[in-house]
């Protein structure tokens, strides 16, 4: 009989582990249940719809429900799974009883519920779901101010998204600066300008206390400096990893709340695998387990997850994580950690800074690329990279987390060879000169 | 007494080996001769003044000449130097004499004469000087029709820039197709059909028979497939290492034509260095020598030779050779060396090809980005890369040649980490797609 794969999800994840199990054992039965109407399309994109960068939000969509009875993959959408028996390896998916020999858990997360009085308010919004995201985008003609909980990634897009649209658009957030949990203050600031200069009033330091409302619908949000008004609030708190199913089956959970799995994406439970944005995975460099990580991430450990449930022989490694995106006009990014998140974790590191140019100086369209790169203090080894520029540091952070990866000191890159062409590179490539200013701080 | 160390010619090389000596050696007495007027500018620039996207020849001037004497450089412009007296450690400069220690040859290299009738007419015109540079802009303001000869990396960029001034241009070029001495015919169609979309009438296949004149000037040159009637023949042929005064003091001179240098950048003959266009060093992959490379390339050997010369403890590593440039409008790049190279090397190797693109499929202004990975067979080690695309080519093109270095298989790049944001990065990172089909291919 051939053996019968069940995934759970459909997000990036459980939709590459499918297509991965499908493609390393053929015979397979595999099947992907999802609690949602939609699968393969870009969550990513729903801020760049509703600022209107993206025309339509049938563009988010990859490929139809069609394609995966084509690709010989059972999909089950509006689909919630409950009951999974490990002991009879059966699930049940609505009122239908599965029985499995390998499963696999992409569920996902979840934006951390704000525990405040009022969190029931309507009028607190999620952007995650595609429906909901095309209703947020009609109710969003009849908002006059808005407020952005966090300086999360998404909080930064929604902020652009919401002021681009015309929106009076709030940040309130607790720390200090944007993308705080990722980026140090310096490497911020000038996307925090950038989203100023678009009309987004920026709290720092405001402590959420309350959501203020009436009749059931939100009015304001109460913050330690004070009250904003405001007609909606995109919640965009920390990612939590939804492991609601996983600790039914008793799956040992980490320190980050996250299901922990080894390098073949296994769970302390025989024949359950787990991937994407409910698990928890090593930091390359700390070797700390990390979670809620990007898109990518999370397709690629569900393909680590599927070739394994297919009986195949793939290892995901531990991740340094390069990150990038747009807040405002200005690209950030970086790999690994910058000095804030160092500092936290006690890890001693020198610094090497540089405002380094994308082009020829003299060519137009020429952009500042401003990179940091941290690095132990005896032997120079990379440690973690922040850049914050005008363009090319989604592939400087890629560059960057190889060369963490590779071991490399900052010696390898201060002496990199470099393209140079005036329209496309400069004699000097910022991360070497960061490099430099580095050796020379050793 | 200070230690003399003069240094021969004032590009790239010279610039960067005279700086790096007085920096490593504050207390020498650093000499720069150069035969022309200028120093410090960038003649990498002068292809696209000519086209009139940068738009003055002032711009690509990065210091004046009294930058020197503050940093206690002796910089001597249109002098020429002879008579290297080795026993006594001595030159002529113009007519004084002067005495050093250490002597820093950068003498830069020479666009090959082609070795046909009529090569002495008026007419036929170098780009690289740019005093001759701002004269070939005034002459082009009367020339109707113009030839390029050879499609090299200059070639390619003044191709654009006569057709984007109107001119009726066309390229003459015996090889089979654009850039041939380093990109693959595959990676280069889509940067000739770019530059036929600008007017650029390109004859491939057309050997250069003689240049055919009136009254001592050009009126068209005679090819292979006939004559083409022209105002003006651009002569961007092979850069060939300039070595006349070096092969007059007798330093070893290497396969290519180049000098032969070790990895302190010292030649044959003690306290004599060689740095940039000048010298041939090996390549990473073949230790075969390798000379005429970028500008980039030029003020890294500089540096190290200066670094040599000043007394200190620096050394060039072999060469991977990251390239990129704009063909019209698309960009097209690589590092170390694409099938065709290897073919012609003898150099096994397995193909991974694909298709990427640089930006959520949805986002506006995503660009489809070629890439293809050469491998060996064996192992699946990197061998080199060639690219074509949109954007992100400089990027992912030193990230390459940096893969190179670190002995990277195709395993690492079709699982490593990338950012994926939809404004400036997709899910997969188009290296990532081309090595694995490399690994299938495998």
């Amino acid at each position: 009989m051939s053996e019968r794969i069940c995934v759970i999800g459909g997000g990036a994840a459980g939709i590459s582990a499918a297509s991965m199990a499908k493609r390393t054992n053929p015979d397979a039965e595999v099947t992907i249940c999802t609690e949602f109407e939609d699968v393969a399309y870009s969550p990513c994109g729903i801020p760049y719809v509703i600022a209107g960068e993206i025309p339509e939000f049938q563009r988010l969509f990859l490929a139809g429900p069609e394609n995966y009875a084509e690709a010989g993959i059972d999909l089950r959408r509006e689909t919630r799974v409950s009951d999974v028996d490990l002991a009879n390896q059966t699930m049940t998916a609505n009122d239908e009883v599965l029985e499995w020999d390998k499963l696999i858990i992409a569920s996902g997360f979840n934006y951390k519920l704000p525990e405040v009085p009022g969190n029931e308010l309507d009028g607190l919004t999620y952007v995650k779901n595609i429906r909901r995201g095309i209703e947020l985008n009609e109710t969003l003609n009849n908002v006059k101010k808005a407020v952005v909980l966090e300086a999360s990634p998404l909080g930064v897009e929604m902020m652009a998204a919401l002021a681009h649209r015309g929106i009076e658009t709030h940040l309130v957030d607790e720390t200090a600066w944007l993308l705080s949990s990722v980026a140090d203050q310096d490497i911020a600031e000038p996307v925090q300008k950038s989203l100023e200069d678009l009309g987004a009033q920026q709290h720092y330091g405001a402590k959420l206390t309350r959501f203020n409302g009436s009749n059931g619908k939100l009015t304001s949000v109460g913050t330690s400096q004070g009250d904003v008004d405001c007609d909606i609030c995109i919640i965009a708190t920390h990612k939590e990893p939804d492991t609601e199913l996983a600790r039914t089956l008793g799956v040992k959970i980490g320190s980050t709340g996250g299901i922990v799995v080894n390098e073949r994406m296994e769970t302390s439970i025989p024949n359950v695998y787990a991937a994407g944005d409910c698990v928890e995975v090593p930091q390359g460099y700390t070797h700390v387990a990390v979670q809620g990580l990007t898109g990518a991430h999370a397709m690629q450990q569900g393909r680590v997850a599927g070739a394994s449930a297919g009986g195949g022989n793939r290892t995901y490694n531990p991740v340094f994580i390069p990150w990038g995106m747009v807040g405002g006009t200005v690209q950030i990014g970086g790999a690994s950690f910058g000095e804030h998140l160092a500092t936290a974790l006690g890890i001693p590191y020198v610094v090497g800074k540089a405002q380094g140019i994308s082009r020829a100086r003299y060519f137009p369209g020429v952009q500042q690329v401003h990179v940091k790169l941290l690095a132990e203090p005896g032997t120079g080894k990379l440690i973690g990279a922040q850049m914050v520029g005008g363009e090319g540091v989604k592939e400087r952070a890629d560059f960057l987390a190889f060369a963490l990866k590779k071991g490399t000191t900052l010696e390898d890159i201060a002496w990199m060879e470099n393209v140079y062409s005036p329209p496309i590179g400069a004699l000097y490539e910022p991360m070497s000169i960061a490099a430099q200013n580095g050796l020379a701080a050793l």
